[in-house]
């Protein structure tokens, strides 16, 4: 039998899909679909008519998720999960995140027009609030399933409307009180498998000119978002040997994380440092003065638990070489942390063979973001990601992933779903 | 002829003058006494009363500056000038400036309870408004004098009261359309000498142990305030070689600018660099964004025109080899500069002389700082410094000069004026 014939097919589902979701949020020069909010919901709406049109089973769960189920032949198999996010960032792009949702809803027509049945139910989940902008905390809706919001997570407030998560999640048709018993509204145990496609996040398959890859893992991170140096300030007539420099030290700190990061690149073990502000303090500005304040804010990634610890092992190291060099203290404050998500093997050689069939090159890559996949995988749920060729990063309205790559990312999907549930 | 006990009798003179200033000035926790304001004019006051008990003719210039003449044996020979300021920054301490006006009227005490009348005039000079931070520029008062004052500077507006310099200076009983004109209100060709006593602003003579140091020479400076780097922004999901960070192209430029500092200080040619801002844009700060810009100021000083003009050519050398390293540009940005006021080689000599006859250890030092000097040096005059030792630098309210130091210095001073003068 062959698939590629039903997968073209539903280029146009595809096509109409995207465009509809971009009509929802239209906010030149880019997408604003806020979580919670008219663009989020109106979306949300639009895959359950497609799914309607399928004949999925829709229902909308205690975090307000929506999830459109295509029952399967026998109804005691776990069920495999195709899910994503609705929501973007302000004025971000239109692909991160909805592509997932109708590449989902674009397999399951595929395999409906190759006249196929699954042996499991089939569930496309629209993922609640993925994007950290709304909340201050990201990866929301995914983190309700499993019973992974953190403490106080119901109580923040929406950065727009104000309301809190709990009020928020209420309004749309959720159930706080659920959450707040903290156990899982799906037990992971139950779970057959966990599929995400998300556009790729940076231009490494624009580099390689492939379609689509399989992604490995995605990262976990440790963050320190103020770290603070105090040296001393001083007149610029101050002699070196006797300056306290707390920016020259941010300068090293710095660099030595850069040099520490290309050192573990080229050792084979990926990860990421970013240093997203990086300032002497505005109120203290002078042309003639040394600084003596200095901060910056850290992100650093990786791909394994251990990797990450022994990342942090070498940071409080580089940490004390700098403050002891420059005579200045340097507090890395408040830390966060969030665990790796590696992908299950079996679902990566899977992804692998149905590449194969559909004709793509099956290229496997760390996935530079965190996504929803993150959430069930940490929860034990055996979890796979196709990551799709994306121009000019995400969260920003220049965000490129052309049509046929999406398309590209389904044939792989349909290809793994008819094996995975034949 | 002995001056050690007609120096050692003023002591009381000084520390009742440094004492009345720091009364004027109170400002806790520091000291502040606003050029063209209530506290410069009460200082010039105190100075004026007791240059009166000294017998001194008092005169105010064009520039609102302050003279306190004492008439020498022979009206045709050029006069010697002992001047400095008597601002302060805001809550700053009591003797940047203001030292150097009590050693001038210490040392003609001292000389006429010695029983000598100098050949030439020697006048103490209290200048106005050395510090930048009331109009943004330096050296007002010294300026006046040689007719330095840069186009627009009498049309800058005070930090505090709102008035423009000219209006200042008028309040002042000052004649800013004799300023405008453009011509010296003393022709330097007709002033034997200037010499300055100031606090050193570096305790590189408390880590000498020595009360005084001659002054080599001041340094003039290269600034650039408003340095631009611009890259790209992207996601924290970015890879190393695809990213053009802004902030990491900072942190390159500061550090190539301190090896260059310390490999010309080993080579004997002394700089300095200070970077007083060096901060990603607040605007943009995000934990997950790499940052497209960043922004920098740089204050380059040295000791010669020749070393001035090598570090430019360095200076563009670096900024051209990082921003083709790391694919962003950088924008050196307006442009200003000042120069560098070398001492006169005869008053060197006379200071050292001086010096080993007050039994004083005859120390030469680069000074760290600018000051009312530079503008007479820059015009011809044969100028001369003493620097005083001082511990916490100074624009703080820590600043710490010890009286019995700045005797030390009117010493040397009262020895080189009997020479000089004799």
């Amino acid at each position: 039998m062959t698939l590629a014939e039903p997968v073209a097919a539903q280029a146009p589902l595809v096509q109409r899909l995207l465009d509809g979701l971009a009509a929802i949020g239209a906010d030149p020069p880019g997408i604003t679909r806020e979580a919670y909010g008219r663009g989020e919901n109106e979306a949300q709406a639009l895959a359950a008519a497609a799914g309607a049109a399928l004949g999925l089973a829709a229902t909308t769960d205690a975090g307000a998720n929506l999830s459109l189920r295509w029952a399967g032949r026998d109804p005691a198999a776990p069920p495999v999960l195709i899910g994503s996010h609705l929501d973007s960032v302000v004025q971000g792009g239109n692909f991160d995140g909805a592509a997932g949702v109708v590449a989902g809803l674009a397999a399951i027509a595929a395999l409906q027009a190759a006249g196929l049945r699954p042996r499991c139910d089939i569930e496309v989940l629209a993922l609640r609030c993925e994007e950290a902008v709304w909340f201050g905390l990201g990866l929301i809706g995914s983190r309700c399933l499993p019973a992974r919001l953190p403490p106080g997570a119901l109580d923040l407030r929406h950065a727009r409307s104000g309301k809190t998560l709990a009020e928020s999640i209420s309004a749309r048709g959720g159930d706080p009180t659920r959450l707040r018993q903290g156990t899982p509204l799906r037990d992971p145990a139950r779970l057959g498998a966990y599929l995400e496609v998300h556009i790729e996040q940076a231009p490494q398959l624009v580099e390689a000119g492939a379609p689509v890859a399989i992604c490995l893992a995605n990262p976990g991170n440790v963050r320190h978002p103020f770290i603070r140096i105090a040296g001393e300030d001083a007149h610029t007539g101050l002699p070196h040997r006797f300056r306290r420099d707390a920016a020259l030290a941010g300068a090293d700190l710095m660099l030595a994380l850069e040099r520490l990061w290309l050192e573990e690149e080229a050792a084979g073990r990926p990860m990421v440092v970013t240093i997203g502000r990086f300032h002497t303090p505005a109120e203290r500005h002078s042309l003639t003065m040394v600084s003596g304040r200095f901060e910056l804010s850290l992100d650093l990634r990786a791909y394994s638990a251990d990797h990450l610890a022994a990342l942090e092992a070498r940071l409080a190291a580089i940490v004390a070489e700098v403050a002891a060099r420059r005579g200045v203290r340097i507090d890395l404050g408040e830390r966060s942390a969030a665990a790796p998500g590696p992908m299950d093997p079996a679902i990566i050689e899977g992804l692998a063979a149905a590449a194969a069939q559909a004709g793509l090159p099956g290229q496997r890559l760390n996935s530079p973001g965190s996504h929803d996949a993150n959430n069930f995988a940490a929860s034990g749920v055996p979890t796979g990601m196709l990551l799709v060729r994306n121009r000019n990063g995400s969260h920003n309205p220049d965000e490129a992933m052309e049509t046929g790559d999406l398309m590209a990312a389904i044939a792989v999907l349909v290809h793994w779903l008819a094996a995975r549930t034949a």
